[in-house]
């Protein structure tokens, strides 16, 4: 077992890497640590660095790690993506071992089965498919996150409950309050949830790798993906997909297809939890055209083929379409603009 | 649609271009051509050049090329790996169709679901599992091939008759005259069969993607992965095992595993097709121990955990063991030395 881990966890959690050990050492009949764990950097931008695999590359030619080896890792999304592509090229492909450490890694993106990197600026221009070995979400690593990356981690969560699970979009409402303090329970309750509902549209979608034109999850990330790079990620993902949901409920109500209670519901649920449902970025404006508006032609060609965009008909059911209108787009921004509250 | 065809086949079948252009005019309400064919070079050597993966990325990144995209690779099997590899990278893998071009990529590795580059010196160090979306194997791109190649491509048929089914053994040996002088429909059967057993083995063997510590269909390979390092690709991959497949039968009778008779009629085929049963590698000698010898360690490690081999107990049963007699081997060599027989 070779262990990679966020050199921001490390220093959070100074127990990791003796647990690592005494793990290893009371299984050292099956188990051999091949080094001490490796300390990276997390984050969005170590994903665009293309040595960071190379590194790994290097080191584990160096130790000999062959196909019978498990590489663990522990960190956020961007370092299980970066170390988890690493890992699926070796040799093609090693057992991973993911240990998620952020709510939103936990509850969505650490029990994918996605990995990849940066390239020419564009996410995950290099990766593959690559179910992990194994999961385990640990809560201790929650307690020493900031404020701001447990409220974003929730997106996700409101996300997938608004299209396809009502029952946990109440229950997200009712425990409100308790996941904004943080409550231990409710937030556990949360990260289940939500990765159950990932898991299951992986293993019943029928479309596990993608090969269609749709991510029926990716509700609001035509927007979000956009926000991100314009705001060369000053946004979280998580606060990013909370303005994509905030504009794309906005104009399902617009175009009348969702109730305005409903669409009141999840922008209450929002900001209830601390979510943003707006950023200035939203403002900017390039050759006279306002520019997340880009994210929309970005969306359709990352998948490629036909545009294909998962809108919401009521809370807990969602509905693909293939046409947006920019016109009403920019009514629903308009709408969310601080000043028109 | 971007095809990639090695250089020496495009100037072997002066017609592909121009058959490509017109298959993608006669389709071309779904599908467009991105580009011109692009010209690769084959052979092993440009599996370990790095620059060439990354080359096909930069050039993918300024065509766009989308997941609907289809890659179109026409050639031997180390192109199939390489440019299949780039491939099953981008954008987390995209489609690929291969066109093997030789008779051993038609009949074994081309309708697999391997892909890789070499690095650091070790044989696809990087790669993936990615079934291809397709392969097309043409008769015309064998007409073309020199001789040596077309009989170097039935070493891998011998191998898999030998250990999985003694029907199309006896019908190599009934058309081995036929197949020297590589009569179109006993070459066709030879591809048919030997593919059709290779892709049973991936789609039943329970292992696909190479999780344990076998690879069943590896007879004779140890000592042919070496040989044909140690003589820096002068033997071809077909000749390697050809004299692998030799050594391992020999050394199964020698064990007592196999019957003399068995063993003869295995040596006697490959004769007749006209595949070599001795290397002048075998005698290198490194600090007083035969080279060839290593073989078997580095297939254990590549593979990871306890070594298996595949030997053979009578012509069409194969069978698993994870120990060979080192002094066995050597009297198994000696009994294959020209002087000998």
């Amino acid at each position: 077992m070779f262990a990679i881990v966020d050199g921001n966890v490390a220093a959070a959690s100074p127990w990791l890497a003796d647990a690592i050990a005494a793990y290893a050492g009371r299984h050292r009949d099956q188990l051999e640590l091949m080094a001490d764990p490796l300390l990276l950097e997390g984050g969005e931008a170590a994903k665009s660095d293309t040595a960071v695999a190379t590194r790994l590359h290097t080191l584990w030619n160096e130790l000999g790690v062959d196909r019978h080896a498990v590489v663990l890792i522990v960190g956020g999304g961007a370092l299980l993506d970066l170390a988890g592509y690493a890992a699926a090229i070796l040799h093609r492909g090693v057992r991973v071992v993911r240990v998620p450490t952020s709510v939103l890694a936990q509850a969505d993106s650490g029990v994918g089965v996605k990995c990849g990197v940066n390239l020419f600026h564009k996410k995950n221009f290099l990766g593959v498919f690559a179910p992990p070995f194994a999961v385990v979400n640990d809560a201790r690593f929650l307690e020493t996150l900031a404020a701001r990356d447990v409220v974003a981690g929730m997106a996700e969560a409101v996300k997938v409950a608004l299209i396809r699970d009502a029952g946990f979009f109440t229950w997200l409402e009712s425990r409100a309050d308790a996941l904004v303090h943080r409550d231990p329970e409710a937030l556990d309750t949360l990260i289940r949830r939500c990765a159950a509902l990932h898991l299951r549209h992986i293993a019943t979608s029928g479309d596990p790798f993608e090969l269609g034109s749709a991510r029926p999850l990716d509700f609001g990330h035509w927007a979000a993906h956009k926000l991100e790079s314009m705001t060369r990620h000053r946004l979280r993902h998580g606060e990013a997909v909370a303005v994509g949901i905030a504009i794309d409920v906005t104009y399902a109500e617009l175009a009348g297809m969702c109730d305005p209670a409903s669409a009141d519901a999840v922008r209450a649920l929002l900001a209830r939890l601390g979510l943003p449902r707006w950023d200035e970025a939203l403002e900017q404006v390039s050759a006279g055209r306002r520019v997340v508006l880009d994210g929309l032609d970005e969306f359709r060609e990352h998948l490629g083929g036909e545009l294909t965009v998962t809108l919401v008909r009521a809370i807990g059911e969602g509905v693909e379409v293939h046409r947006m209108d920019e016109a009403l787009i920019e009514a629903a921004i308009a709408r969310l603009r601080p000043d028109a509250q």
